[in-house]
Order: C-alpha cells, then sequence, then structure tokens
C-alpha cells in the first residue's frame, strides 16, 4: 500500500472512505481554502491528527509532486488471513441457510476494480476476498475510493498460493466457480447454491491455466456485444448477484 | 462533450477507444519518446491527420494545462434520436423472441459511469440508451474510456424531457422498470420478459419523482452491506444481466 495520499482532494477522499490514516500534514504556509477547511473538518470527525509541517517536507515524501500543500499518511491495510475468511464464511453460512461466498481474485492488477468487487461484495454479503500477494492489485487509496469505503467491511487476505487456497475451499465444503469465458458453462445454467468460492481471472488473460484445472466447474456471462469482454468487476458483480439470487 | 483532449496518455486512451477524432495536434518541439511513438502508430492505424503546431497554441488551447505537448481534437459525439433507440429495439425484439431492452438514465451525471453502463448495455445486447440534455453526463473522452469503445456501438440519445420518453416507451409496448432501493420490489419477483425501459436514477438522489410515478412497476437489488449503496453502473449491470437472464 502507497503509504503517503497526496493532493486536497485525495485527502479527502481518504478521509471520506474511512481509509485508516495516522496523520494529515499541511503545509505550514497553506492558503486556507474551501477543500482545506473541509479536510480539517473530516479529519476532526475521524480522529485524523493534522500536523503543520514545511513545505519542504512534503515536498520531499511526494512521490508526483502534487501534494498541494496536504497530504495523509496512511496505515498499513490489516490483511485478513484465509483461515479468516474460511471461519467468516462457515459462520455465515450456519446463520444464512447454508449459503456462503467466498471471491478468489486470480492476479487483478487494478486497484480500482479490487475496490469496485469489494463494494458488490459488500452488496451480496460475501464472506471474504482472497489475492495474491504477487503480481497483483492490493489495498491501496484507489481501492479504497472505489469501493466507496466497503473494503473496510469486507476482510481480505493476500496469500502466495491460490491453488493452496481453492483446494482449502473444497475440504471445507466449497464449490470453487470459475469464470472464464472460454468455456461453455452458462452462468444461469450452473447451480450456485451453498458454499460457493467464486474465481475471477485477471484484466487480460483470464483464469491461469493452474487455477483453471483446480475448479470445479465454470460459469461464462453471455456476451452479445460488438466490445470484447465486461470490465471484471462488472461481471463479478453479476455473478454474485446471481449467486444470491439462487439463494434467495 | 469536451472539444479537445490533453495529454499523452489521455490522446493514446481516446484512439485506442475509437473515439472520434478530427486530428492529434503535437507541439513542434516535442521531444519523441515511447508514448508519443504510439500516438503515432495508432494515429496512422485509425486515419487519424497529425498535425504540428507550435507549443505555444497549445497552451493557448489547453484547459488544464497538462497537455505535455500532445492533443486531440474530438468530433462532436453523434447523438441518436429516441426514434432510432424505439425502432432499433423494435427490430431487435422482432429477431429476439420479443426481447428488447432500452436503458433510460434520469440524470446520471458522471460520465464514466455512463461509459460502463454503455460497455454492459452492449454486452446484454440492449438497443440503446436515453439521458437528459441538462443535469446530466453527456459522452465525453471519460465515458469513451469507461466504456472500452463500446459507446460507439450503443446508439444514445440525449432528451430534454424523460417523461414523455416513457410515455412513447409504452404506447410502443415497453414495460417501464425503475431502479429503485425505495421500494419492497424485489429484482428477481419482478417479471421483465419482453421488452423493457429500464430506468436507472442519479448517483445521489436516485430516481426523480416524476419519473417515478411513470414506471409501472420497481425493482431493488437486495442490498445486505454496511455500505450505502452499490455504485450506479454496478447496479445496471445486475439488471441488465436479470433482463437477459429472464430472456435467456
Amino acid at each position: 500500500m502507497t503509504n503517503y495520499i497526496e493532493g486536497k482532494r485525495p485527502v479527502i477522499e481518504a478521509l471520506r472512505t474511512n481509509m485508516p490514516l495516522k496523520c494529515v500534514l499541511m503545509a505550514d504556509n497553506l492558503k486556507k481554502d474551501g477543500l482545506v477547511e473541509d479536510i480539517e473538518r473530516k479529519a476532526h470527525k475521524y480522529n485524523v491528527p493534522v500536523k503543520q509541517v514545511p513545505r519542504k517536507k512534503l515536498d520531499g515524501l511526494s512521490e508526483r509532486g502534487s501534494h498541494q500543500g496536504v497530504m495523509a499518511e496512511a496505515r498499513p491495510f490489516q490483511y485478513a488471513n484465509v483461515s479468516d475468511v474460511v471461519r467468516a464464511a462457515n459462520d455465515y453460512a450456519d446463520q444464512h441457510e447454508g449459503r456462503a461466498l467466498v471471491v478468489i481474485l486470480d492476479h487483478i492488477t487494478d486497484a480500482g476494480n479490487l475496490g469496485a468487487i469489494a463494494r458488490s461484495a459488500n452488496a451480496v454479503g460475501a464472506s471474504g476476498l482472497i489475492v495474491p500477494n504477487k503480481r497483483a492489485a492490493g489495498v491501496t487509496a484507489a481501492t479504497y475510493k472505489s469501493s466507496a469505503g466497503a473494503i473496510s467491511h469486507v476482510p481480505c487476505a493476500q496469500v502466495s498460493n491460490l491453488v493452496s487456497v481453492i483446494e482449502r475451499c473444497k475440504k471445507e465444503g466449497f464449490w470453487v466457480a470459475g469464470a472464464s469465458e472460454q468455456t461453455d458453462g452458462c452462468l444461469w445454467d450452473a447451480n450456485l447454491k451453498g458454499k460457493i468460492a467464486l474465481v475471477m481471472g485477471n484484466e487480460q488473460e483470464g483464469l491461469s491455466q493452474l487455477v483453471k484445472e483446480n475448479c470445479d466447474f465454470f460459469i461464462a456471462l453471455p456476451q452479445l456485444g460488438q466490445v470484447e469482454s465486461l470490465n471484471v468487476a462488472q461481471a463479478s458483480t453479476a455473478c454474485m448477484y446471481e449467486w444470491l439470487r439462487q439463494n434467495w
């Protein structure tokens, strides 16, 4: 996760979406305007300390040179571990007539997509997300923004090996459904009742070969248009809501 | 629509998503790099002329001062008219066992959301979008980008009065389904078979009162999470796919 958010609007966004922040840093010669006042108000509301620092300090911390006199230091995102996610899913299933959903992201690289998926996952009552710890998006300020803060409410585990997570899910009684356009399985013909681990593939390549070999079955969304494929966050949303529909 | 796109990456994105461009303008003292070469290659591929101009000219045209020596002049987006959209939908219904979908956006204000909705609309085979011509997003470069170019394939009509469009749709045999969280109607209980006009509300306020009064019925997506509501593009996607599922 980027440790610093820079610029007035990004800092407002980080506060608004409940991103965990250590502090807000403001240049000591900063001219007050409506945005700065908004930052001060929100920082107060969310109990984030505001520190005055020399502008030169911000220049030194800034990666993109776009701090506008305001930066915020983020706390590292607290990833869950897989056992937490699986336990939460099992508890959820006990309380919801056997239904539970875990979403596994096979190397999604865009932090905004990760956030959009988290937002929909939260909406359908998914128990957690599982993402790889390499060559994949982790939780950043962009994730908070596109999730509208939902990433704070969906446990997200970072793992080194997706295949062993899939095996673990199977042992725990999940059916593993891989979303892939390259298969015959139509989303609506699949049985998504009960405990499902939904696996969504990378934006460009889809599911990786090893992950594919470990899925129980595949689901594809019919795509009738001229554009090559749906955005992965949109496709995830449609699949997650179909899971909820079948279990409703 | 903004007439000029500024900056190397935004120009590449505009070319990549098939945004209709009059020409690309390059500062005559521009240093070639990989991005500039990419722009030249793509401009050639899509038959967009590249003109050398004095950097001062770009400074004058630039609104945000971020042109990096490269701008593109966009052609105005060609909006369809409502009759075109309705005719396309009726033709589609004739060829697809009676199913057709028109999506009416009740003052969606984010051009990126408009694009994301266009992308999903294209994927499900919707016949067109209808948007208001005031206080609502029109088609901009952001729309091309978030639609991955799909906005070129989905007729989009801009109108002054949504209620009269809704009345028109009813006369043409469409059922008008309003997406609203403030109703009891669950998406999955609704009958979305046949010719449907789906009305999605503004990001903040949802459907306006007058539009609501003119809908035949309402559909709501169950939302079980802590975050106030789904993004309107995600919600649209889930509703559009439910329409396709019921008609599949």
